[in-house]
């Protein structure tokens, strides 16, 4: 883990201290996929995802690429949430030395891929650097519905006993070019949306995948075991996991942005087609701490740290 | 005009005319202070603005008014619409050699600001630059209700024959070391709740001034143009505008970031206590595109593009 890595993850979880408690205007605050906050007598969800230049993509990226990839990461948040797109800003800071052709490419995108993930743009904000050489940074915020049965799929709600469904096959996100389909995500609203129109409220818990398979099991379990408080593992088996294609079991439990659907669902729920059970949530032994653990041939491994970290 | 200004009003400029449209999703689309959104059966307000390095602060600004800053405008925006903060998050870019420290001092420090605001900090996403010297960039978004009785105080409602008044002092907004009033914005939310309490739909537009009064008069006046679908033009009167102390008229008028509103109200609607009447709303002359224009001692002044462009 880099110095970098660990500065955002302070900053993280400082910010989860801060504005993760539940209060009459964030009914669930920072620390899941969005934020549900009061708005008069509503109540709608809300969050903020960023891709910046040499962190989440490469210098030289096309910048449609660019644009879909800033707006997916959040409609995928929306996804996870069980929620419907409503609508996004889109605030960014170009290089100094961007070409008003260019800039207009950019904002085009935007409102395309918006649009196209059915969460239109409504309002932004431009600066130019000043700096020479300084990156390209494009930060989204989007808002969305609560599906009207107030189904919510948080990432705590899991207990003893679920199944873990995942929606699609992972790993090898990451092209050697920096290109791949990190920057091709497709936000799995619709998918998010069969499964609670089927399931209803035996589906517990869901997390989109965006930085490593084992990483957010364990956050699942992780979030889950501190509302019950009682610790929670999530149990992976190896050979069950769907992989894209020319892709190791490791690289599927490790590659970061695979933006598929885990969910956690009542144990004995029947499993709709389009998604694979891949293990469940467990009590650990007692002084086990580990988050994800995946059964292999010949024994068991630690899972819960391998994510992918940026930058 | 610089070239970076020019991009930017080109990028604003392409987002109007993209998401500027009124729609189902959208009822009030990009081009005003806040954007409305269906979310589900409500109605909410919603709206981004960043600051960046460089550009809205010096380097070496004291991070607790960076902060306060990037939340004050913002809340800014919500108090020209007549709306009533929710909530906000914000996504930061920092510097690669600032320290944990400072970094948990930024996010300590918004979260301070929007709560003293009535804006809880409720999510966000940090990244910090690989590029050494990149600038911070600060992007925050809020969320506000809509009124219970639904007045939304536009920039496009103004009428010909609209009092103009001014809700505090301007000018001097920028100190020669780069401090200044401009990092302390009070949010007018209050005084626009009283204002819209007291004269109720006789509020016809209102706009906070980030950009000089000069030039956000003469928003007004154009954005009501449009939606009338007659020339409009503010005529201010130069010995009544309430400047700061030491502060010449033409500071008054061109200085940005003031951040006080200024309303349009209905011809001979009560004035009341805290603002001032600096002039009305009127037809021009034939030919005369002025959008702004200022009588002062032995003549009138064209104010409409007097303003100050950021960078």
């Amino acid at each position: 883990m880099s110095g970098r890595q660990s500065i955002e993850e302070s900053v993280i979880a400082r910010a989860v201290q801060l504005a993760g408690s539940p209060s009459a205007r964030a009914p669930i605050g920072a620390g899941d996929d969005m934020a549900l906050v009061s708005v008069g007598t509503a109540k709608v969800l809300f969050a903020v995802d960023q891709v910046v230049e040499g962190i989440h993509f490469r210098a030289g990226t096309p910048l449609d690429l660019v644009a879909r990839k800033a707006v997916a990461r959040n409609v995928s948040d929306i996804a996870a949430m069980g929620g419907l797109p409503s609508a996004c800003v889109a605030s960014a800071t170009l290089p100094s030395d961007m070409s008003a052709a260019d800039a207009r490419t950019l904002v085009d995108a935007v409102a395309h891929w918006a649009q196209s993930f059915d969460c239109p743009l409504v309002g932004g904000d431009t600066a130019v650097h000043t700096v020479a050489s300084a990156p390209l940074t494009l930060s989204v915020t989007v808002l969305a519905s609560v599906r009207s049965d107030g189904i919510i799929a948080r990432r705590s709600g899991a207990c003893a006993g679920d199944t873990l469904l995942l929606g699609g096959a992972v790993g090898g996100s990451f092209g050697a070019d920096g290109l791949g389909r990190h920057l091709h995500i497709e936000p799995r609203v619709s998918q998010a949306q069969q499964l609670i129109d089927q399931l209803g409220g035996s589906v517990h818990a869901m997390i989109d995948i965006s930085d490593g398979l084992g990483r957010d099991a364990a956050r699942i379990a992780h979030a889950s075991g501190l509302r019950t408080g009682r610790s929670l593992q999530a149990r992976l088996r190896g050979d069950q996991i769907p992989l894209r294609s020319g892709v190791t079991l490791r690289q599927g439990l490790c590659d970061g942005e695979d933006h598929e659907l885990l969910a956690a669902i009542e144990a004995g729920a029947p499993i709709p087609a389009g998604w694979t059970a891949i293990g469940s949530i467990v009590t650990p032994q007692h002084g086990d701490t580990r988050g994800c653990v995946v059964d292999v041939a010949g024994g068991e491994q630690d899972a819960s740290d391998l994510g992918w970290t940026h930058g």
